[in-house]
Order: structure tokens, then C-alpha cells, then sequence
């Protein structure tokens, strides 16, 4: 089965907006078997989207767009793809109460061209949307099938998820379903995970392994089609063990998006408490926690220690140390965590100081050179890490990977703990 | 002029990664007069590259394409637009020695099909390149231009804007070059910008007016075509001080990416160092200003104090103040300003308290609703947020929402300091 996903958009076109729906999309398709071998950015003009809408047919049966759905004169996006097929547009009552409640909700003021927004392409089948005022829709005709969805992602996201990727699996998908287990890896990288588990990656079909790389950690997701649950996991829990004895070091957890979801999953369900004090990451390592709903049975607090002055006169880093070892040292790293701890009561402490240049390097602690340190009842650790990649653009790389370095620390340190 | 984008890479189909360099390029053309109708993205496959390069040029004078230009097999862009025009490749050696030089420089081995790299379509403009081992290239015949890029966007960027951009804009550009000025915003949304200036922004065309949103902020930027900068700003000017008359109170400076990079170069100038006391936030005011190189003579430190315990213990609010009023109420706030402020020694210090949600609301403290304060030797002040729209995404907007607003904050009482 192929589609082809038209993003429409002048926002687009004229580069305000990365395209982020047509990756999520195109992801969400493979994941279902169906393959996208071209896609398309049109802007809000029904001539330009009409031709793209031919050629895409022609080549494709499955037809995905995103934007122009909206309330203004130039979103004609539905009224296009109806055209196309030949079909009227018709109220839908269910679509209007729906973007009337919508703006009782918000406080505001329906104007009259939201209607608009209700009249849908007759016999599709409606996409209601609970993010927003556009609903989307489907319109399935002569073996091709038009999906539309709105534009803005957080409103499109949950609709592909929820709405269109079953109805599609349902309709396309084979027998069985798609069931999945996600393994999450910290410190090995896309292209090593990839040359060593290359045979499993390109030959096994039923379960499939493909690997994710996301920034700072990567994930293989290992799919299996079943009946249920149970039967797809029956295939999938077998090479999932296998590749965990490969990389006994690697794997930080199951199922996650990223490694600080599992650090505030993790110290949740073991009711451990977590502060930290941070230098070079000037707050990025609690804050990622923060990112996560419930952090807070999790996070006690931190200490940004931007200066010698904080490190010292808050976290009670010594001078000496300061002095003889220097600010950018394992002696400084633990200080600040055993400082942190000792101002917060929290159960285990992180730190994090380096140089995240692009200025400051010296020779002895050059740029990317970065001390992390975790600090509890149960031990202390402090890692050296070097991260520093010759770029222009390391800055930012070596205070993220900074961050997710501890919280992965964070992680072998709350395995200690019952 | 018109232009088309083709985005080649069977990762960009998977939606593995997402296409930020479309919006890149397309925004550099749009600077300078040259109008994108159309973007693509296409697979590593000569036969749909063919048919994606002659409907283009159908409709289009250039064609701009990035990725395909490594060293592998399936890399065919070269090779498939130099066939387009019925041209051979020939290698260039000045490719072959940088190609070899960026080995040596990496301390890498060169393997023979790298040599691929420097075979170069017979007659074109050879874009070298300093930051990868694919250089690019401009082939220019019968009134038609085709420009390939690389596709990695540290190789890309920096070779668009110092080589590709330069070169478009002398070939099409027209007469005299163009210059700007960014007005940076805070607190007025896009849509009212854009409202309220519609006229100038429709009719003006040198210099043209146009508006830009970024994440909790928006700019207008002012352009115009002239001989020298200062002709150009002889025309830019007078629209940018009717402008500023319009909105006194929203225009925290010009020519800044973001508000966060604004504190850090206004602080560095004043001499002024900055503490943050952050709960909601989690860290993220004093994190945004680390991103910005420099921002270590700037901030000097600061506290999360997500828990009440460190709120009291460490940055000194008063029991009392926890207990009737409550962690979330202005008093709150000001009162962890204050205690940053004698902690770290900083000239001004910024605090956050508020629910970000999505759980943790309550009657008298609903989600979204914040108390941001600043306390410097020239005062105090504290400001309610209610930043909610209802939504399930909103606690991250409510956490960067109120950065900003604490960003916006720092900087005019910075005003006050000569």
C-alpha cells in the first residue's frame, strides 16, 4: 500500500514553520506497513493543491494532508480534495455543536466563518477533534482513500494516533494487529546498534527490529503482528532478551520516550527523591525532569552554580578545592553534589561541571571536558566525560548529553536502592 | 523568480528525520525575492528524483535540492541532475584534495569511494565545502538553475548562506541588496501584530513590513532593497519608529533571535549579573540563558526550590508566609527573590511559583495561574500570570510562557540601572 502526505501551508512554504507533521506521519505509516515515497508542501491555493492531488492519485492510493482546514477564506483545503472527488459540502450539525462548545470553553466569541469549519465533503467519515475547531475527515472513493487532517501539530497528532492510524490498520493492515516493545539505550549509538544487530534488523519480519535515534539516546522498537497482546509478545519478548544479554551496559529501560522519564518513573515507584547541582548545565538536568508530569514526588530542588562564588558560599565547596583542583574537577563535581544533599535532604544528589565553550577551554580542562557526579547513602560516583566533537555548534550537544549522563547515573543509582 | 525545494533522503520518508532544512532554504529565498510554490521530498531513487526534476523545472526557474551527495551507492542526486542536462561528471581536484585534507584533519581513513565525491558535473560552479566531505554544486543552462547542497544542515546552512545565497541574490536579485532590522516583541501575539499593522504589511513593498511568531514571542522585520546600509536604513527607519510608537510597552529590543539572548547581551553591556529562585520553571529561566554563549558573566546563579522544604530551608521563606498564603501568591514570590538575591550576591534576581499542570490545581490556584517577581537595589515588583487555555499540552507553554515573562521582567528593571 502507498500514500503520499501533502503538508499545505504558505507558513510552510515560506519557511515560518518546520514541517514536523509530515516525518510524524510518514513514521506513523511505517509503522503500519504503509510506505510514503513522496512527499509534498503546497501553499493555501486550490489550483496549485488540485495538481498535486492529481499527480499523488496517480501514483499513489492513500492520499494524506495536513493544514488548510481552517476558518479563513484561503484555508480551502477540504473544499479542494471534495472537488476533487466530485462531492458536495454539507453541514454536520454534531461538527458545529462541537466548535460551538469549543468556544464556550476558551471564553471566546464564535464568529460567522466558523461555520465553515463544519461543512464537511457528504458520506465522509468525520474526524472529530477535541484540540481544536477543525475537525478532520476521510473521504474513500473508487479504491482511494483522501485522509485530511488540521495543520498545527497538537491537534493533528492525536488525530493521526487515535483516529486515522486505526481506521487505516484496520482497513489496510493485514490480519492481526501491530503490537510493539520499545528498548531504550543510553550510551551506544544509531549506526553501532544498527552494524551489530544488522542481520536481525534487515532479515527478521515477524517480530521486526528497527532502530529510533533520538537526540542524546537511541531505541530499537521491536513490532510483532498477533492476534493479541499475548501472542505478539510471546514473539517479540524472545529477541528482546537476546538483544539485552548483547548490551548488558547499554539499556536503561523499557517502554520510555526518553531517559528522563524514566528517571522520575523510576524514582516514583521506589520513592526516592532527587536534587542536584549543576554548573555548566545551568539547570538543564532538573529541568528535563521537570519537563515530566509528576516530577514534583520526585524533584526537591537544585542549585545552579553558575559561579565559584555559589559553589562555594551556597554549596559549601571548599576553597581549596576551587583553588588547587579548580571548579572543573571530580573533587568540585562530588562537593557539589554532597552540598546539594545536605540543603535539600533528598535522597540522591547529582552535579554536573565542565566547559561547554565555545570560549574557556585551557589545556588542561578543554572545551567538552565535563565532571558529573551522584551522591547517596548507598555510594559515590563521579564520571569524567569528554564531549567536545571540533564544532561550532558543540555547545548545546555538550549540555544536553551532560544532562542525560546524569540522569542516566541517576538511574544506576536508584538500582541500588530497593 | 520562482523556485522549487527537493529534500532527497529515504530518511526524510521515514519520517526519521524531520525536514528542518526545507524551511531554512526556503526562508533564505524569500529574503531575497526569489518565491518557493512547491517543496518535495523524495527517497534516494534516480527514477522518482528524474520525474520530481522535470515537473519542477516545468513550472520553475530553479531547482534547489539537498541530500544524495555522499559517498555511498544510493547517494544519485549528482549524477541524476547532471543526467538531466545531459551532462558528464569529470572530477575536480580541488574536491579530491579537500575531501582527502578532511580525512587527515579527522585523523580517518579515506576509502576509494569517496573519490565518488569528487566527480562533479562538467562545467558547474563547485560550492566547496569546509564543514563536511560532499561539496555541492550550481549547474546553470538554457535560463534554468540547478543548485545541490548536501543534506546535513551543519553542512548545508553555512554553504547556503555564505555561498548559494550570495550567488542567487547577484544573479537574480535586481538591483542593490537588501538589509533589515528585526523589531523583537513580547506580549502581543502574531495576529494582533498583524491586524492592527495590516496595511503596512500588505502594501509597503521597500521597505516591506513583515511578521514572524516564535515560541512565546514574535518579531516584525523591517526590509529594504538599497544601494548601501545606509540608504537602506535612510528607508527602514521611520517605519520602525512609527511602529515603536504604536506599541511603547512591547518592544524589548531589535535585532535579537529571542528575549532570552536579549538579557544576556543588555545585562553584559550594564555589567549587571543576574540569580533566579524557580519553582514551576523548574530551572528553565536560568537554562535559557545559559543556551547563549557569554551568559556566565551574566548569571551567577540560582536556586529550585521546587518543594516547599527548600523554599523555606534554603532560600529562607518564611514558614508563616507557606502556611497562609500559600507557595503559589505573590508574597511567595517576592520573598524567594529576596532570598536568591542574599544567597548569590546578583544584582537582580528573578523568582517563579505557579501550577503548571496538568494535575495540582485548585479553586484559588488554578493551573496556569504564576506569580513572577524581580527585586533589585532599585525595587520590587511582582506580576499574576494566568497563562491556561484548557489545553492537555499546556503545562509545557505554561513553564516557557513564564520564563519569558521573567526574561521580560529582568530586562526593564535593568532599564532603571544606568
Amino acid at each position: 500500500m502507498k500514500a503520499e502526505i501533502i503538508c499545505v501551508g504558505t507558513e510552510l512554504l515560506l519557511g515560518d514553520v518546520v514541517n514536523t507533521n509530515a516525518a510524524f506521519i510518514a513514521k506513523g505509516l511505517a509503522a503500519i506497513g504503509i510506505n510514503v515515497y513522496h512527499q509534498a508542501v503546497v501553499g493555501d491555493n486550490p489550483k496549485r493543491l488540485e495538481k498535486c492531488l492529481t499527480d499523488a492519485f496517480a501514483e499513489n492510493d492513500i492520499v494524506i494532508t495536513t493544514g488548510g482546514l481552517g476558518p479563513t477564506y484561503d484555508d480551502l483545503t477540504k473544499e479542494t480534495v471534495a472537488a476533487h472527488f466530485g462531492k458536495k459540502l454539507v453541514l454536520d450539525e454534531k461538527s458545529l455543536e462541537q466548535i460551538k462548545s469549543f468556544y464556550d470553553r476558551t471564553k471566546r466569541v464564535m464568529t460567522d466563518n466558523n461555520i465553515k469549519q463544519a461543512m464537511m465533503p457528504e458520506g465522509c467519515t468525520i474526524l472529530y477533534n477535541p484540540n481544536g475547531t477543525a475537525p478532520g475527515c476521510i473521504i474513500e472513493e473508487g479504491g482511494k482513500v483522501a485522509v485530511m487532517m488540521p495543520g498545527p501539530p497538537r491537534e493533528m497528532l492525536p488525530m493521526f494516533e487515535h483516529q486515522v492510524s486505526p481506521w487505516l490498520e484496520e482497513k489496510f493492515g493485514g490480519e492481526g494487529k501491530l503490537f510493539s516493545k520499545t528498548i531504550n539505550f543510553f550510551g551506544v549509538g544509531e549506526s553501532a546498534l544498527e552494524a551489530r544487530l544488522h542481520d536481525m534488523i534487515v532479515e527478521m519480519t515477524n517480530p521486526t527490529v528497527a532502530p529510533y535515534a533520538k537526540p542524546c539516546e537511541c531505541q530499537l522498537r521491536v513490532t510483532a503482528r498477533a492476534e493479541d497482546e499475548q501472542s505478539a509478545m510471546a514473539l517479540i519478548n524472545p529477541v528482546v532478551e537476546q538483544i539485552a544479554e548483547i548490551y548488558p551496559d547499554n539499556i536503561y529501560g523499557y517502554n520510555y520516550q526518553t531517559i528522563n522519564e524514566a528517571v522520575v518513573d523510576v524514582f516514583t515507584k521506589k520513592r526516592l527523591t532527587l536534587c542536584t547541582a549543576e554548573s555548566l548545565t545551568g539547570g538543564l538536568i532538573a529541568q528535563k525532569l521537570v519537563e515530566i508530569s509528576g516530577a514534583s514526588a520526585v524533584l526537591k530542588g537544585g542549585i545552579i552554580s553558575y559561579t565559584n562564588e555559589v559553589k562555594h558560599g551556597v554549596l559549601g565547596v571548599s576553597q581549596q578545592i576551587l583553588d588547587e583542583k579548580g571548579a572543573v574537577s571530580p573533587e568540585c563535581a562530588l562537593e557539589m553534589a554532597r552540598g546539594a544533599r545536605k540543603l535539600t535532604g533528598a535522597d540522591i544528589a547529582l552535579s554536573a561541571t565542565g566547559v561547554a565553550g565555545p570560549t574557556g577551554g585551557t589545556e588542561q580542562t578543554p572545551v567538552g571536558r565535563v565532571y558529573i557526579a551522584a551522591v547517596s547513602e548507598k555510594g559515590e560516583v563521579v564520571k569524567e566525560l569528554n564531549l567536545s566533537r571540533g564544532r561550532a555548534d558543540d555547545r548545546e550537544m555538550i549540555r544536553n548529553y551532560s544532562a542525560s549522563h546524569a540522569h542516566n547515573m541517576a538511574l544506576k543509582m536508584a538500582k541500588l536502592f530497593e
